[in-house]
């Protein structure tokens, strides 16, 4: 399956152009965006979504309202740049590499300023597409890091889709288990459906049938009973932002299993780039969680099942505190508890990996 | 809400009538039924469900075969009775209530052979109209039993539906929060919507509305994170069968609830009649658990997510070890670990009630 890695996103004559998540698996239409208010309202919507894609198409949305611009000079796409980083910040609050790469496109854009037009809306395209590029050798990396901690036949829990949807094409949790199929191991997963939204159900279920490995679809709640029958051997899941300490915020649903993992002693993995980690954060409970329109829970895929105005809660992401996660694979290394990102980022910025 | 009361069961000309629960809330649909197999159908299908509810359903199941039956001898009726049971003992195979509810009925029917067969009739719709009323009285002991459990003012989280529908029309989980709010108590609870069919959402939701019972919808995965935030002061689950050793079946998810629980110190209490004990078996691993069809996971009422063909798991029960349950609450009192069922029933039948 190595030579069907399709990018998440593609860039063809100023537009960005990638699937409708929200309609998989029934149907792949494509979103071709030519306007930024597109973009932001398909971030919103999670016709896009995976922290790592988010980041990659917050890029791609400054590069491309900047690119259909039509001020006269880099001072003004300078602006343009800055707005689209406003407008989309206030997307969706919790995955930080959106805000991690708004601020890196930003650092391109201002010394540029003195570029011509022409050449300044090409260095922000190539920034864009550097970090799509980028994100697919980190999923490489990080599924080449993970394997150590996968046994040769294995079977595997994951919660919502931390896969090349997720991404920009690979994938994190889900880039070590197609790492661990490409290298030969005997692979099962397990899949939970992952409610409200079904990630789990739609995107990695779909994912890993295209990839020819094996799964099995559950509902969230019955991760302990497979637990407690011994039949998972390890839980990998994605992160939307990692704070100094470890804590992981990621999909609503991720603690329950971490829980459920540490009371039957199942390691619990988390696999990341190292740009979810949010070093201005010293812990989890500082991670703002987004809370999302309560019709999600009511209904599915817009199917209620109780009535309009059932009161519900809505939380689109938990976090789960570093004590609970065995491991943190990036695609710099694996790191293991007790954990201190700040420390274990200066090594690698230095060259000095971990465990490796 | 006292006085509101409305049997899940009535009886009227030969006809068993109840609501098809699987069309609720949406819509409140009558079953009048008075062939067996539709009774068979409408508990395999769980159009009636929850386990003192199929233990009352198939009592009215026997009476209903043998009101019918045109056999000229009370023989007769007593081999009608017998083959109803045949039948009914193969419908679902978790909730003990119905084995003992048939076991029951059975063993008013054999002495009642050198009857007439008017009689013989009559004595049949007499016993099951008892294990109702009966059932009716438990919830209400249930309830009063509970109530020293609950605080004045309470966050209560629940699973699946124990409530009036699961019953004769009172409950078990819930009968404990109706006592509650009847008390005056300041109840909120939170419902798990107890995928994949939605009992919480759609039952439990629906009774608490009814009864003027704030709540809270969640999706399962969620609890976790509302525990971890201190919103529960505690947990209500009913039971479909509870082992010697105190272990309890309940519906699939009960058990990831009852680690959340325990993880962060909350109390988490199983509300049952006696007659869900099996005393024949020492502990939970050997309670037969049901598996449904993979439809059940793969959609939603009927709505698919996944393409057919995606391979599921789905027990609808599991099991939650006798460690992790904060007490037991029956009618006959709360118990307490360590769960010695078989010495508290002894203790029961002989006036000695625990805790009282």
């Amino acid at each position: 399956m190595t030579a069907d890695i399709k990018p998440t996103f593609h860039w063809e004559e100023g537009r960005l152009i990638f699937l409708d998540q929200t309609l998989l698996p029934q149907r792949e239409v494509e979103i071709r965006c030519r306007e930024l208010p597109q973009l932001a309202e398909a971030i919103k919507s999670l016709r896009i979504r995976g922290a790592p894609a988010l980041g990659i198409a917050a890029a791609f949305g400054v590069a491309l309202h900047v690119w259909h611009d039509r001020g006269p000079t880099s001072a003004d796409l300078l602006r343009s740049a800055e707005e689209a980083a406003d407008i989309l910040r206030k997307t969706r609050p919790t995955a930080v590499n959106l805000f991690w790469a708004l601020d890196r496109m930003l650092s391109v854009a201002r010394p540029s300023v003195h570029l011509p037009i022409a050449a300044f809306k090409q260095r922000l395209l190539d920034e864009a597409q550097a970090i799509l590029k980028e994100d697919l050798e980190t999923g490489r990396a990080i599924g080449a890091n993970g394997l150590k901690l996968i046994p040769q036949k294995a079977s595997i829990i994951t919660h919502c889709n931390a896969g090349g949807l997720a991404t920009g094409g690979y994938g994190t949790a889900l880039a070590v288990v197609f790492a661990a199929a490409e290298t030969g191991r005997d692979i099962h997963v397990f899949v939970d459906e992952t409610r409200p939204l079904l990630q789990g159900a739609r995107l990695t279920a779909y994912e890993l049938k295209r990839a020819g490995i094996d799964h099995t679809l559950i509902a969230d709640s019955m991760a302990a009973s497979l637990l407690a029958q011994g039949k998972v051997n390890l839980a990998i899941v994605g992160a939307d932002r990692i704070a100094s300490n470890g804590d992981v915020a990621n999909k609503i649903g991720t603690y329950s299993l971490a829980i459920a993992c540490d009371y039957h002693s199942v390691p619990f993995y988390v696999a990341a780039p190292t740009s979810t980690v949010d070093l201005s954060l010293p812990e989890g409970s500082r991670i703002p969680i987004e809370h999302r329109a309560p019709e999600e829970v009511r209904g599915w895929m817009g199917n209620p099942a109780v009535p309009e105005g059932t009161p519900c809660w809505n939380p689109a992401f938990d976090v789960t505190p570093a004590k609970l996660i065995s491991a943190i694979i990036t695609e710099e290394g694996v790191l293991y508890p007790p954990y201190d990102l700040p420390e274990a980022l200066k090594s690698h910025a230095q060259g000095v990996k971990q465990d490796v």
